[in-house]
């Protein structure tokens, strides 16, 4: 690790870097919540109101933080969320982060929006575990063609995210009159000539009118797609547990439970406050992922005492790279396992399975505010 | 819509707008709460206690925000509030906002304090909702004459303001030494040389003795007038459930919660926390209507989730006005409709019928506060 | 009221301007809180977490604010409370006060410690109404003749003070090192070359063998000083239920609920706080008044609502007479009094005894703290 | 005491001076918490979410706060808590705090990484209370020789610290890249040339891999050592009542809430939330003692009414030190003494035992939070 990087001490040290680094439009499309912000507000505070209960003198050499998934072995529960464009944060883009992702053993999701053609970067990420993230189409076959390519390519798992329909308010975004530059464009979307996937809100038409909205894509739609995979399929962006029954009745092989960082309709609630629900719905049957808020190793615990079988890490990955390419990337991923195994040995918990609800205290409403 | 309102992507950057643009005098009548601003304060905070709980991969294809009210179909569920004196905040006064009324075909209650004779406005605005707010007045006469004007210049409905018999304690617009200017008065008064309407408190004498206070209209007064007119009558003002009872036997056509917009008495609750008790008393007899507080589509949304049949923006509708005329107040309506309609989207709600509680979630005290 | 005066507008702008009138020092030693400052902040904090709760188009006309004590008509509930040296915020010093009270009718509670002899201020007060507030004294002998010169010189009610029979932790007056200049002295104490009757922690020595421990005051001393005097005999400064039946015992007249604006002992709670309390315990046996915190109208009649029958103002008193001297007290108590009657009328309470519980809504925890 | 210490009136003034004084690598090192140093905020906080709850008018002359522990009188319950490097505070170290807590006849918990030899304090410090703070080492040959000098150097009780097996997050430290100053050294541990006692986390390598984990010491180390010393020992840093049971059977005397000061383990929950839990699974079977975020001679208070028997101040002490060596740490002791006797004397308790769970009332949630 280069020298600067050592006073970079945890994940907001890079946030505060990054910011200063950017422009602020491109600082605003990666950052910013949408409308008022206070779900990106809730996601990160949530954590803040349950403190941990440690037990002492209990010995735990020899530990781990390994799991399996999807017949799989992980070296550790933290991945990378899918985000658009990385472009945007460095120039190396997605091929940084996934060097980054397989240096540290982390699972990747790589999203459609990807500032770099999928097939380039199975190659170069052969350690890792790049599994491909998929906006639902319109045309249920050009959504199928993304799949199969990311099958082609190599990647492990299919992530389908359902809560974004439509784009919320951006309006951090607007005020900045934030444009994709032309160096970064949606390249694995270019083949299909298809429509914005993506809309903002027409001025003085009706959202219902809409001829995306009219197709959108629903439960058939989906339970479709996962027919035609033999990948496990997750669907991100979960919250009502009442959703779980229909999610997997489409066979979906998995749960991210997400508000999709609060970049798409704000005032949604924190994900953590909706992480329990959804576990106790799926019953074990399948994994449940916890993606929203996550920025310290203490956090990655939290959520998974509450249930979740991992988590996925979003706005600080872009921080890293922004800050430092693939080492910035490498560095916070560092940075959380490191907190995750500190805070393991200091609960007295030796393995993943010893990290439940009995570690965790849920604060009274006034401790947990005074932490401004 | 002209390009420099692009940068204005939603009703908080109107409000930023529109204190730059105004004097401080004017801005402090239009917008400050009354005495320490508590209740304006809250009326906003509380629908960020509150949060949104969707459904996913629900198509609502060909969905409506339309409603039917008093006989009427209209297009969606966003009213505009009264509210005294538009000509202080453009010289178009309540011409401009009856003009971007029916452009964005929503209904617009005139003030007795309106800026512009009431009967000028009622031939600009053919195709939208006009309805006539009335201040009672210590003569039932000169309030039946008001009625009688309106009904014969085409208005739609009666809105009886019943919260504000006195002027509250207008501090900030005391300490700014406001006055009307010369431009712009009471107009719609003129012909009765009636006592002021909403009188300060008289310094050393007791309030209880005033003139005004002996007349102050009561329920029989309000019951009087109904009977006068065939037009629908709401009352404006009631908090407490125990005045549902005595508003219904008026023969009031519909209710309308509000605290005035936390102008008049300070410490009174939020509407949002009052909403449920009205309509839980109203048992679906008569329309309800939400006034107070609504900065965003998702606000909207919770009041009709919580059992509004429509809502009144007020302070927002004087900032669009402020910053660019009836553009302004169109563009608001604009940016709160195409808001709700996202909303809608992704909860899974493809009509208002759809919105109910089941698509809410009270945030925890602890979580609810952290929206600073 | 000169010109000036009319744009401070409410309590809070009285308490701006003396700020900035006094030295530091002086400030410190009239308005800090003890310690931290806590109780001082929660006083104020407390009446609003409770909102007013209204009835709507009652007629209130004819009503009234008056109240009968100890068979004595008072045209209003709201008191002067007993503070230490007025001369410090201004050099008419009490005389100022007195007469301020005697225009506006209210009772003024003369303090042990005021800056002018008691026997001064009889006289100029003839339409007012003074009680004299009593610091127990080691030597009961001293007391009783304090007691005995109040009755000479016609004092109406003896407030005795049981809450501070030694000096807080003054930590603001000590960091300004704070000293009584010569021109105001305990000018009432002197005849008795007394001991020092708060005093101030002995360092390295223990508080327990001082002296004046050793000889504290206590009920049984309270109880031979009300069987001396014929007048009525308030206890100030109870806040546990539990010290009510002693209280009682010892024959006195009335119970001022109160934690001595948070000067003496810091993190009691709120004076709101303990008075239902308090009233709850008394029984109507006797009148209980409220003392602390109470900066609006409002305030006065959420305390009256809670079962007060009158309050007594503190600091506020001071801050106008820092401003205007007695125009300043007689203008803080004409707004206070305004803003009650507008309270009253726009709840719809047209005397004292309307005002109850029924007036008051709690908010929920959230909405109360969001009034920073 | 010198005249510039008279403005110094509590214990945050000195923190303040203290700050102003100390490079900011050793502010940070000394004073921050461990990662967000939520738990530092908390620990404070938790103290004003209790008020105290009075009775009057009792007399309290020839009290004491004098206690037994272990066989021995002390003259109050406020000791100090063992913290490294005295020397960074100031040039004499924790001979300059062992002479202050002789003077002030406070208990003193000298650190295993105290900057000077524990053999030099025991002769200076003839009238105090001096206790040794071990950290479990490795090899436990290694922790019984400490344990073995310190008996022989005539201390009177073992403090095992049990909840810093590894060194936590320390980032504010690392932002300042704070490093040991070479005259300051751990030279109670040169003897040993042990390995490094807290280690920081290992880059890129699995703390679970590490061989200081794998012999990390557990409860039959800590009862070995308990068994091989006729001294008292304490066990400090158990949080979980679960642990209370495994604590007792080790055969340890007593037992010290803490959470190491929110040093170690960010979002470890307030130690006074923790307190009644334990004291509650005691069942008094041993002292248990408090440590953490006690500011105020009330906060000592309300430490002893939730059960604890005497309480342990850490920061604090060297912010006195830091800012007028030992004479500034006899004046902190002095000041919290001084204040926990007026909390007694206005609360209406004579000694110790009348402290109980009946002076405290806890704030509603609302009010609790209004303390910033």
């Amino acid at each position: 690790m280069s020298s600067p990087l050592s006073r970079l001490t945890c994940l907001r040290d890079y946030e505060v870097q990054a910011r200063q680094r950017l422009p602020a439009g491109t600082w605003a499309y990666l950052n910013a919540g949408g409308a008022d912000g206070l779900t990106h507000i809730w996601n990160e505070q949530a954590f803040k109101k349950i403190a941990l209960w440690p037990r002492v003198l209990n010995n735990v050499g020899g530990g781990s933080t390994s799991l399996d998934l999807f017949g799989v072995r992980h070296k550790h529960p933290i991945f990378i969320a899918p985000m658009a464009y990385h472009g945007l944060a460095h120039a190396e883009a997605e091929h940084a982060t996934a060097a980054a992702a397989a240096a540290m053993k982390a699972a990747f999701v790589v999203s459609t929006q990807a500032s770099v053609p999928i097939e380039a970067l199975s190659h170069r990420s052969a350690e890792g575990h790049l599994w491909f993230q998929l906006y639902l189409q319109d045309d249920r076959y050009v959504s199928l063609d993304l799949i199969q390519r990311a099958e082609r390519a190599g990647f492990k798992a299919i992530v389908i995210t359902v809560d974004a329909p439509i784009q919320g308010s951006r309006n951090e975004d607007q005020r900045q009159a934030f444009q994709l530059p032309t160096a970064v464009q949606p390249v694995n979307l270019a083949p299909y000539a298809c429509r914005q996937i993506n809309t903002t809100l027409p001025a003085g038409a009706s959202l219902f009118q809409h001829p995306l909205i009219a197709q959108m894509p629903t439960w058939e739609a989906v339970a479709w797609l996962i027919r035609q995979t033999r990948l496990p399929v997750l669907l991100k962006g979960i919250l009502n547990p009442l959703d779980v029954a229909p999610a997997l009745d489409t066979g979906a092989s998995g749960i991210v439970v997400s508000n999709h960082g609060g970049r798409v309709l704000d005032t949604l609630p924190a994900m953590l406050d909706c992480l329990p629900g959804i576990v106790a719905e799926v019953r074990a049957r399948v994994p449940v992922l916890a993606d929203g808020g996550i920025r310290r190793g203490s956090d990655v615990f939290k959520a998974l005492a509450l249930g979740a079988d991992a988590v996925l890490i979003g706005r600080p990955i872009l921080h890293g790279l922004a800050v430092a390419g693939s080492t910035g990337v490498a560095h916070v991923l560092n940075l959380l396992l490191g907190e995750l195994e500190a805070t393991m040995v200091l609960t007295g918990c030796k393995t993943l399975s010893h990290i439940n609800t009995s570690r965790l205290r849920w604060l009274d409403s006034t401790t947990r505010h005074e932490l401004s």
